[in-house]
């Protein structure tokens, strides 16, 4: 199998909102929108899913960068001046364009499940929501490549227009 | 926007290639995966993405859960005896099977990246690869809802036929 024909369909269970209209001035992590509120609206048939979530204080959220441009292999990423392979960062322009964010989860109510410290913009297609649990996701004795210069920056730094989401 | 009439499509980027030729018997985590060697062959066109990849210890990679069979709503996780939504579970029978793995990284010739600590099926197709940056990933104060009980357990469960992703 090469991976060359296939195509992956998937539809989005839910949808973001959050007071990010435009990618400008965004938080590029969620480690940098500490107390940004939002909230997630489940489409109705899948709010089954979502039995005993409320037990988790953060959850991890796989959604579509819906109005990333087309994909770069090379970017030049928010938190450096240099060209970097697409894989070694976060930028949005991927070949996949799929975005992944650990949030604070803080209540459900129905089909709307509120949530804190959320870094995308408003009217993202949500595909799946994962419980965050340290065991599986969390790795010690990491290297950091060159984004070791970049640790407690990310807290800091905002989008600019590098990856222009807009049409 | 409702999110109900879109359908977002991907393509892999690279195939998974691992020990594991059914399900049964696999580790359900990487953390379980331990010393797990495997291999990522990316398609040619998606070499150039790698780049400064490999001064990175560990990757997050997305890839469809192909041989998961259709979504549940509700299942019996493999820690648990207790039915829970699937969006409270890592269970790969998902409205979108997208599956999520940090592993190791040893090393990239070309376009084949050396890993360890992989939980997947031979044969899956990959979506993305993500730099594992603690500060993006990690969370403290978290609160483990059911799985609070299974905390340690996750390392030494196997999979068995529960979600049988077997077609």
């Amino acid at each position: 199998m090469t991976g060359r024909e296939q195509i992956v369909e998937f539809r989005p269970i839910g949808v973001i909102r959050t007071p990010f209209t435009e990618v400008s001035g965004m938080p590029i992590q969620p480690a940098g929108a500490e107390g940004v509120k939002g909230r997630i609206e489940m489409l109705p048939e899948f709010v089954e899913g979502l039995r005993d979530l409320d037990g988790f204080s953060h959850i991890t959220l796989l959604y579509h960068l819906h109005r990333a441009k087309e994909a770069r292999l090379t970017v030049v990423p928010f938190m450096d001046t240099v060209p970097r392979g697409v894989f070694a960062t976060r930028a949005p322009r991927r070949p996949n364009a799929i975005g992944l964010s650990t949030v604070k989860l803080v209540s459900i109510e129905g089909g709307v499940i509120s949530i804190e410290n959320i870094d995308v913009l408003d009217g993202t297609p949500l595909l799946d929501i994962k419980p965050y649990f340290p065991e599986f996701d969390e790795r010690t004795d990491v290297r950091l490549g060159w984004l070791e210069d970049a640790k407690g920056r990310a807290r800091r730094t905002r989008s600019d227009d590098r990856f222009d989401e807009e049409e």
